[in-house]
């Protein structure tokens, strides 16, 4: 018998929520799943790799509740509800310890964010995590990235800059920082949160959204681009956290508009539904900011009082930075 | 501007086919698919790992091939009509010439199966490549391994071996064998065929279904295990291409049992439906062999003139083999 299915059987098989949606789960050659009538599905894959997307030794239980984030971010992105998700994992070599603490990360989150596993398979090679993910939205109800308009508002979940310093504390672990700032910034890249019940108060309210994986700089250049039009930040509007701001004073900027892995969501929407929006956010306590409009000008710009403000954004893009 | 997004653009986004079904394909956080009412969702994901699944230096046109097939053969023992696929590719280094190879292994045969590429992602890092693939039945058609009763006969799709055979040459290219047979095993190893026609076939016919990826041995375990039964083989009717029986005439019958990566299906069927899988093999051109049956004691034997024969099964399992 196969020790791949029963490393599957052990540690994969009752991770996740069981949802009367999933016919048949883990453990034949496919899975059957059954979507509710009058819905469309939303499909994404994203994938951390050792050495672009973590360093040798990290966590476990990080990786696992990342690797499930970053999906679900994609997910919460076009407004809908996660249901099924799938693991691909390579490993070095099976490792029992390694794979408890994984599943544990990505079991928690699986089980909060009501999220089936349905297949997964594991292959000896070079640690990497893929997962690919289902969700469910009302027939024509997805967010995508094109609707924007010339005027609309533009609104940030949360605030953004926080998981870069995280990662660069956990890169450089010798930086002085005060315990408190230092932990607040590691959680939020190693335990970032998906903005899952933002995405779906989303629904029927924002234009165009996208979530911030990459940098809210470039993140907001595909939404404008992707809605044909451009953007203005408003550099004072910007939120920053207490914790970046003690941690990098002079640099908490740069962090907010270029570090990536904050999975926050972007995205923009008319003046009219400022206030749908602001219930929405307090019946989901999600924090929610507007950072600035869209505009017919294309290209993206950071003003403060009224100027545009010189501003070269380095952005975070596993080939374009280490090729 | 992202080079990640470039490279998804310039190779990813035009290699499946324009399905009605793909509402929002390659290009956002996620794509958005609309199933047909009444039918059930297959979901499946397969990796190929250098090192693992191929050599280095690997012809590329053949890994584009064969990550598509180990997923379209999941979705053919299922029963299933593949849909919608999903690429996450981790690279070394961009390099042109291969995902331009890659590409045209992958993109030939989504055209030929009639799937569309709804997402893709591309991350630094050994080279490894999973796809994920969705595919459609009918509400309750599917076929799963554990529908199998004892008396029902066992057959199998093509033969087994040639992969493992094929296999085994490109890695002893010195290996002394007639070009004929040679380039046959080779193209069964790098160019399989998913039977994807015969497994729709087999919706309402077969009572149990599985892929031959690891092994007819191991597989036959699994699909009697699942259907909480036995099986028994009759040695002399398993079939050996005349390329096998060529290469390697005193182990041929050991690699038809144990070798992996043939794809071929293995299902069961009570006698009474054999007919109608004889009409449905000519029809789809799969030659399709009775090559045992089920029986209610558990466990696999090979049977020769009435007799069981001593086996000793050796595997193909990434993990067991090499831990």
């Amino acid at each position: 018998v196969s020790a791949e299915i029963d490393l599957i059987t052990d540690y994969f098989r009752d991770l996740g929520v069981a949802r009367s949606d999933v016919v048949l789960g883990i453990g034949d050659d496919a899975a059957i799943v059954r979507e509710s009538p009058g819905c469309d599905l939303i499909m994404t894959t994203d994938s951390l790799v050792e050495g672009s997307h973590f360093l040798p030794g990290a966590d476990p239980r990080s990786l696992g509740h990342r690797a499930l984030v970053i999906n679900l971010s994609d997910c919460a992105a076009m407004g809908a509800s996660p249901c099924w998700a799938l693991l691909s994992l390579n490993l070095p070599a099976v490792d029992h310890s390694w794979l408890q603490q994984f599943c544990a990360g990505f079991g928690a989150l699986l089980q909060r964010s009501g999220v089936a596993l349905i297949g997964g398979n594991l292959t000896r090679g070079p640690l990497s995590i893929t997962v690919q993910m289902a969700g469910s939205v009302p027939a024509g109800a997805a967010v995508t990235r094109s609707g924007g308009k010339p005027g609309d508002l533009l609104c940030l979940s949360g605030s953004t800059g926080d998981a870069a310093a995280g990662r660069e504390l956990l890169a450089r672990p010798g930086t002085a920082t005060a315990d408190s700032v230092r932990s607040a910034l590691c959680q939020r890249f190693e335990f970032p949160t998906a903005r899952v019940a933002l995405g779906v108060a989303l629904r029927g309210l924002a234009s165009a959204c996208i979530d911030v994986s990459d940098g809210l700089w470039v993140d907001l250049e595909r939404l404008a681009a992707a809605s044909r039009c451009g953007a203005e930040i408003e550099h004072d509007a910007l939120p920053l956290s207490a914790a970046l701001q003690a941690y990098a004073p002079s640099t908490a900027m740069q962090l907010a508009l270029c570090g990536g892995e904050d999975y926050e969501l972007l995205f923009t929407l008319p003046q009219s539904r400022l206030a749908a929006l602001q219930a929405h956010a307090d019946a989901t306590s999600t924090p929610c900011t507007v950072i600035g409009r869209l505009c017919a000008r294309p290209g993206v710009t950071l003003r403060r009082a009224g100027s545009v403000m010189q501003f070269s954004p380095t952005t975070f893009d596993h080939f374009a930075v280490r090729n």
